[in-house]
């Protein structure tokens, strides 16, 4: 059976582009004993990805070259020769950006059968998984909000912001919202419940973005969900309250090679702020308890999300240069079935 | 009775100079009823002074204009209206820049009686006063080290720095001293037993003090100490290993007006770093515990530490615009009596 793949075909020096991917097409192996093979339904593009493209130092091991790009999918399993895994079968996985993936089902992790009675299969890409469980890490585990207390966050409108949204609303808080452009501000406040949202495009990432976060967060800032790292972390710190708590969740600023300074860091000792960054897949333990409150609230329609659906593999790398760009609005998917 | 004392006569515009303050003879009042006199024996000289200089947001009020220089001292009650104090007794408290201060005893924290059979009067400005429980609470609240982790400490063979290090070793830690020339970084290794110290007069701020922090600390840094902020946090921060975490208890370097940038904040996000800043008078529930361990150590000769002692009111602020440079080794005070 053929099998459409991309892998990374070199390594962007500063920007990336198409030219770094290369579609090609494989015949797929035979199962082993106690492989799977999963057709994929969606694959995620995250910008987490950016960060793998490159060879320096980073948390994570960089993506091979030649090798099929890592990804978050949701599939059907199609053969097992694992007798916990059926034809029929919703699975998550690491499939990568494929449209097949056979995998050692029998290694920890490595696939989790979903019901998707109440839940999208798609969700479990987004809102119900790595994305929904990234907001609730950072929300509830670091900036730890207490009802009262006002939470802002970057790339509001995105996978993980829009969540981190709507479980800091959950919890009684004051929810500001920083997001590229009208129609994406718009959505936070109207569709998601947020109480305010800044549009950066319109108020750039100075003097009069800090302006209108005074006037949207009039007691000051307590907790920051921090997206995007750069100019935007200066003016939002400037206006953290005493002992206000920053999660570092992303930087997709940086990621093109050059990093950006923070403008002022004694404010972390005039402010006494804690600003901590994390990782979602070290923090294992706490998926279960994470993905109860997420699903939950997406069955019961509390937790909303919306998606911006690439058609076919070829559409992925496109995707994914849009998505470092902000040109997404909700999570990232590419439809592969 | 006459009482010299020291006023702020005016706010500095970038760095301090001796015209900001006015020497200046008053008469004391009479006590009432409360009141205790005490007669300064010492006056410490600490960094946060300078931030109180300025009129701008810090974490504290603004010194007042032509009000006594607020200051941590010892000395001795030679007049009492208050039924807990008897001339004689030894007390710490907040007198300011002067030979007597009339204190309302009665305010809670306003006076502490203290021991000097082991600890000389001397130290509970110092190791067993507020630079001590400083280095305790950053060390053991922010930075929780474990046996075998490598600390690093900025102004190393300062008060503060030389109390890190020290408990950071009888926790069982690689200490690295980080501190300015030959003789105080021989001082923290050869007296207070650090395992290594960097000397960034020699070294510089940047390729050499990195290549020479990397050999002292082999396995990386888990916890820095923040005494000094800038370049040296730059250098230490691309040194830390994932899950470092850093206490931020001074930023010397930008107290004279210019924010100096943190020159990578993405490496919170790659390293999952924690950074906090904190002021210990706002840890005053840690206070007893601190004191005990840290008086313990210094009546057992476990903790050792260096006074720079100027002679004289008069002399206080050149002593202290010399400790802003860093000219004084050890912990700086001011006799009085």
């Amino acid at each position: 059976m053929n099998n459409q793949r991309i892998v990374l075909a070199s390594r962007p020096t500063g920007e990336p582009s198409a030219a770094n991917f290369r579609l090609e097409a494989v015949d797929l192996p035979a199962l082993q004993d106690q492989q799977v093979l999963v057709r994929h339904h969606y694959l995620s593009l995250d910008p987490y990805m950016r960060g793998r493209m490159n060879d320096g130092k980073s948390y994570a091991q960089p993506q091979p070259l030649d090798a099929v790009m890592i990804g978050g999918t949701v599939g059907e399993v199609v053969e097992s020769r694992h007798p916990g895994y059926a034809p029929g079968d919703k699975v998550v996985g690491m499939g990568g950006w494929q449209q097949y993936a056979v995998v050692d089902a029998a290694q920890p992790g490595a696939l989790r059968k979903v019901d998707t009675t109440h839940i999208p299969l798609a969700a479990y890409l987004g809102a119900v998984g790595m994305p929904g469980v990234t907001a609730w890490v950072g929300l509830t585990q670091i900036i730890v909000p207490k009802e009262g207390e006002t939470v802002v966050v970057s790339a509001a409108s995105g996978a993980v912001g829009s969540a981190v949204g709507q479980l800091a609303k959950a919890r009684g808080c004051r929810v500001v919202g920083i997001a590229g452009g009208p129609d994406k501000c718009a959505y936070t406040t109207d569709e998601l419940g947020f109480d305010a949202c800044l549009d950066y495009k319109a108020l750039g990432h100075g003097k009069e973005l800090s302006l209108a976060l005074k006037a949207a967060a009039p007691n000051g800032v307590d907790g920051y969900f921090e997206n995007v790292g750069g100019a935007i972390l200066d003016v939002v710190m400037a206006r953290m309250n005493a002992f206000g708590r920053i999660a570092f969740c992303g930087m997709i600023s940086g990621y093109n090679g050059e990093p950006i300074p923070m403008a002022n860091p004694s404010l972390i000792l005039v402010s006494r702020l804690k600003l901590q960054g994390f990782i979602v897949s070290e923090h294992m333990a706490l998926w279960p308890q994470a993905l109860k409150e997420l699903g939950t609230m997406v069955a019961t329609g509390k937790l909303k999300y919306r998606e911006s659906i690439a058609d076919g593999l070829a559409a992925a790398p496109e995707a994914f240069l849009g998505l470092l760009k902000g040109r997404n609005f909700g999570k990232q998917l590419v439809k592969l079935a």
